[in-house]
This record gives C-alpha cells, structure tokens and sequence, in this order.
C-alpha cells in the first residue's frame, strides 16, 4: 500500500465552513436555535441534555455524536426527546458534512422542535475549531476535573458562548474553586456566559435553558 | 496561502514506531520501565503520578504533555520527582518524536531512574495510536466519568495493558460500577490488569507501583 495522502488546512477547513452555514441557515428555516456541546468523556454532557430535556420537553432535538455505541441516543430518546447518534468510527470530533446528513436523517422541519443540541464526541481539543452550523459553543467542565483545565485547553475556551460548570452537587466533596474557571474563562473570551449546574438536583438548568430561549428568540428575529 | 499538504498513514507512522522503537533501547539501556499514561482531562492523570511519587520517590522520572501551560511538571516537580514539559501548542496527542527530544532534554542515563512515566495529552481517542517508546499503555478513568466509557472509547482500551479507576474515595457519592468498566475493558483486551485507586488516600497505588517495578525486572532481565 503506498502513502495515502490527504489535503487539510484552507480547503478542508472551506468546505466544512460552506457546509456550516447550510446547515445554520436550514436550522434557522426550521425555527431552530443550535448549540454544540463540547467536553471530556464523562463531564456529563448527556446528563446535562437529559436535565434540558425535563425543562423543554419535546422542543429540544439532539444529535449524539460519539465513536462508538448508541448509549447516549438512547438515553435521550428515554428522556423523551427525539435524538439522532452519530458514530464516527473512530474521528475524534463532528464535522459539518456528518450533522448535515444526521439532520436530513432527523427531518427538523415543520416539527415543533425549537432547540437543538449537538453533543460532539468526549473531547476538549479537536472539535473546538469545527464549526458545525452552531449559533453558540457550549463547553462544558465538571467539578471533579479539576480547576485548572481552562488555560491548559484555551483553544476551545476562549471559543465558547457559554460555559456550564456541571456536577455542582459534588462540590463539597472536592476541592474546585468556580470562581477560579470563570475568571480564567472570561479572561480567554470576555463575554461568555457562566452557569452552574447539577444534573442530579436540577440546579442551573431552568436558567440556562432560560437564556438559551432567549438567544433563540434574539437570533431569529434578527 | 495555497493548500497544506501533508502525508499521512504509512509514512507518519512509520516515522513514529521507528522513533519509538529507538526511544524504548533507550529507555532499557538507562534501566527504565516506561508506562504511558492515557485519560481524560481531569480523570487524575497528574495527581495519580504525584501518589505515585509519594511509593516511587526520586526512581519515578515523569514527562508531561500538555496542550498548554506548565502548571503539571510544576505540580510534579513540588512532588519531589524529576519532570519535563512537553506543550505540544495545539496538538492532542503526545508522539514518539517529542518525548525523543524530552528524554534528551532530561537526561536520563545514570541517573537512578527506574520508571518512566509519559503523561500523555488530557485524552480518550487520539493517543491510542501513537506508541511513544512506552512498555505498557496504562488507561485511566476516573469514577466521576461514568461507567459507560469503555465501549464507547474501545481503541484505547482494547490497547492498555494496565486499567487504573480512580478517585475511589468518591463511590460513594457516585453511581458508578467498577465491576461492569472492567468487565467491558476484559471483553476487549483479555489480558488487561485492573486497579483501583486514590489518590487522595493513598490505596491501591502501593499496589500498582508493586506491579510496575515486577514488571520493569522481567523486562529489563529479558
């Protein structure tokens, strides 16, 4: 077998950006406002969406991204939510051209969805510079990772919209200083908007939902 | 700027097993044992190593990757212990070329040391292909991720020889199950040896150091 040879950089990174704003503009057409959920393996994103799911019931639509299994679609559609899985097979993050094939697999018109959360693959580095037809990153860090992730993962950091510090009702059993990963935080990337949450009791759900309500109100009136 | 080219498959990992390879003589010729450390940010990669510094004392040389900062080979170094930081400035994975130059950056004939660990870049998937020199891939994953993760990141753990859970002392806030984590990691990898750790209290990593020293005197005998 000879060498393989794959161009990346300006036209790999051009056609994802293309594919991007298709997708950004089909989920605006469908009354939808998209947020691109980034974190590690196990920093509870699904859990986050399943809590989003008992706020916005049937309006939130996901797309599950992962390397292997159908775990996490699975534990949406429980929630009651529609969700579609992505298995990239061994890629380390979704890319536009694989939300845009999982959103013509999910149908999202005419449906009554009005947020859809794509939970990327368990990872705080590579899927930080794909866009994926998003309107806002979510990234997301647990309690028990420790507080000094922010400036040691600054390439996704400073590229959110907002920041959800999950597993709050762990704290008293670690040492985790939030005020430490929001200052660091919005040091990287001065407007990003802080919630606290704990999937287990609720805490900073309802709020974050709130706000991701109104930046879907904003974004489509616009 | 036209478009980057750059081979990939063969070539680049056949550049890499070859530094690798060249990377472990040298490893034995200094009488070290090399373990690479794989998990998610925040799964206790770093604190792991300075309880194992507390057992191995100034036998243990650590090299440290990181996307950015130098916060971990700082906290190693306060541990007593010889370290050397790698920021790899984007990258999401350590290779068999950087910890070549780190070795040399260390020095580490002569010295004393017995085992090398390589802290790899805080992630589940893309350093599972990359062989560094190392005797033995060490996956760790922590009780706060979620049961759920073996299948989901089957190539790194279809590829670790040693299985650490860690941060035990948090079980029982937790609903985690370590019998189903290392049963699935069994599934995949028959031969995989499981521990359970934390850090904060010290058990099991007695345990661990015991089984890496046996296993540096049958390597290094062979």
């Amino acid at each position: 077998m000879g060498p393989r040879i794959l161009r990346i950089g300006l036209p790999v990174m051009e056609k994802n950006d293309r594919l991007a704003a298709r997708n950004r503009g089909l989920f605006e057409k469908s009354g939808l406002y998209a947020v691109n959920i980034i974190g590690s393996p196990g920093t509870g994103k699904t859990s986050l969406l399943e809590a989003m799911a008992r706020v916005l019931g049937k309006s939130l639509v996901v797309i599950e991204g992962d390397v292997q299994t159908r775990r996490d679609a699975e534990r949406i559609e429980k929630a009651g939510c529609t969700a579609f899985q992505i298995e990239t097979g061994g890629a380390c993050h979704l890319d536009a051209g694989m939300v845009s094939k999982a959103a013509a697999g999910l149908g999202l018109e005419g449906r009554g969805f009005e947020v859809l959360a794509i939970e990327n693959v368990g990872n705080l580095i590579c899927p930080s510079s794909y866009d994926l037809g998003e309107h806002t990153k979510l990234g997301i860090l647990s309690v028990t990772e420790g507080d000094d992730k922010v400036l040691k993962y600054p390439s996704i950091f400073s590229r959110i919209g907002i920041l959800v510090t999950s597993k709050i009702d762990l704290l008293p059993h670690v040492g985790f200083d939030i005020g430490r990963v929001e200052a660091e935080c919005r040091s990287l990337n001065p407007d990003v908007l802080c919630f606290r949450t704990s999937a287990t009791t609720g805490e900073g759900v309802g709020d974050l939902c709130r706000h991701i309500l109104s930046e879907r109100k904003r974004v489509l009136r616009a």
